[in-house]
């Protein structure tokens, strides 16, 4: 018997119909499905494709063990995280070793901050693995704001949220077009940062970017509400445009 | 009559299965197809999506005036460039008025360094239009490598291969994550620079992703030979992974 693949689904930025046409065609005739959730939660990935997976199709939701926040310090955080992607990867490795393929659903890009990455590195040298590539959530984000993110020689810059305050603000003074990702509980810091850097007041931030509830407001408007760990907050180049 | 809509269709990094569901049901009924090409060439973005587009479809190529490269900064060369674009538009806006739908054929993400942006920002005030985003070309690129390009809270900067030597390697060291694009005759100029920079040997060369033709080479061992305009380099992230 030869083994079966572990498909590194990338879903995009939430529309259905902005999925590749690899990824709908896997979709609708996957008979094994994983996806990462929060406990108690039916997960983010699952419900994008809640009406393209077949009825019979074998779910494999994986918990993460981590329900309240701990410092990404904590060397207890890192142990069980690695602890809950080995057992992930024995399910999913023993899955292919008995010939079956399985989807493994992953929300925007797989390999762009992507929590399928840990599950990658672990597989690769073991069972077959293929990674279907997507549009990024900061792709979907721009796109939402109807201003091109990027022109002629631009630089652009994607930051992590959870970053510094001080790291943040010298490097959004020193780029083009930003990408702002990982929002969530850092957005006072975030907001701070890009007072300092002077580019405030250039800052877009969109909210669940391609989905039903899709926002795009001026973060100087927008209220001071904790926002979804996915918003991404976009300031666009201005490049060299004839 | 109401007006018709001129789509931005983002195709992605070239292979048509990585599209998305849009950019294919769009283009398998367009009516109008427009797309920018060298003069004397196909285009490329023609030729991804050869055996798609309906044979009786009226097709708008758009042949860029400058043959040989003129420096960017010569004022000749944004006056042709502009009043090109001018004559593109004027083309596009009359078929839309005229209750035309036209797809424009978009290599890549079109709101990503994309030629329709220069479109777009004429049209969108006079005619509807509606960008459908897609996978970058940077996104297959880092995927072709087999290697995720950001983990944890990693620094993304992309870089165009056209920014001045010092600027590129005093950049190049600041980051954790790197992609070079406009490689093309830029590419000794980066090699100096990622070298400077200390990432020469981190560096991947990536031609022609998810084509035929794709190549994934450390850059320290590719050759000399010119590379095509749309290669990409690529350093990956190192950051937190439990």
């Amino acid at each position: 018997m030869s083994a079966g693949t572990v498909y590194g689904l990338g879903l995009g930025p939430g529309d259905p119909d902005l999925m590749t046409v690899r990824a709908d065609r896997l979709l609708r005739k996957a008979e094994h499905v994983a996806y990462f959730r929060k406990a108690g939660r039916k997960g983010q990935a699952r419900q994008i494709v809640d009406r393209m997976i077949p009825e019979d199709a074998v779910e494999y939701p994986m918990e993460y063990p981590v329900t309240t926040e701990i410092p990404f310090t904590d060397p207890a955080y890192n142990q069980m995280l690695a602890a809950f992607y080995e057992d992930c990867t024995a399910h999913l490795s023993d899955l292919a070793k008995g010939g079956r393929d399985v989807v493994v659903l992953c929300e925007g890009d797989p390999f762009f901050y992507g929590s399928f990455m840990h599950l990658y590195t672990r597989l690769k040298d073991d069972v077959p693995v293929e990674v279907v590539p997507a549009i990024t959530g900061m792709s979907g984000a721009w796109t939402a704001t109807g201003t091109p993110i990027t022109w002629g020689d631009d630089v652009l810059t994607v930051l992590m949220g959870t970053l510094p305050e001080a790291e943040l603000a010298t490097r959004m003074a020193q780029t083009d077009a930003l990408v702002v990702m990982k929002i969530g509980r850092n957005i006072d810091k975030v907001r701070r940062a890009l007072r300092q850097a002077g580019r405030y007041n250039q800052a877009w931030l969109v909210e669940y970017a391609s989905m039903p509830g899709q926002t795009v407001t001026r973060l100087a408007e927008a209220s001071d509400k904790v926002t979804p760990y996915f918003s991404i907050i976009v300031v666009h180049g201005q490049g060299r445009r004839p």
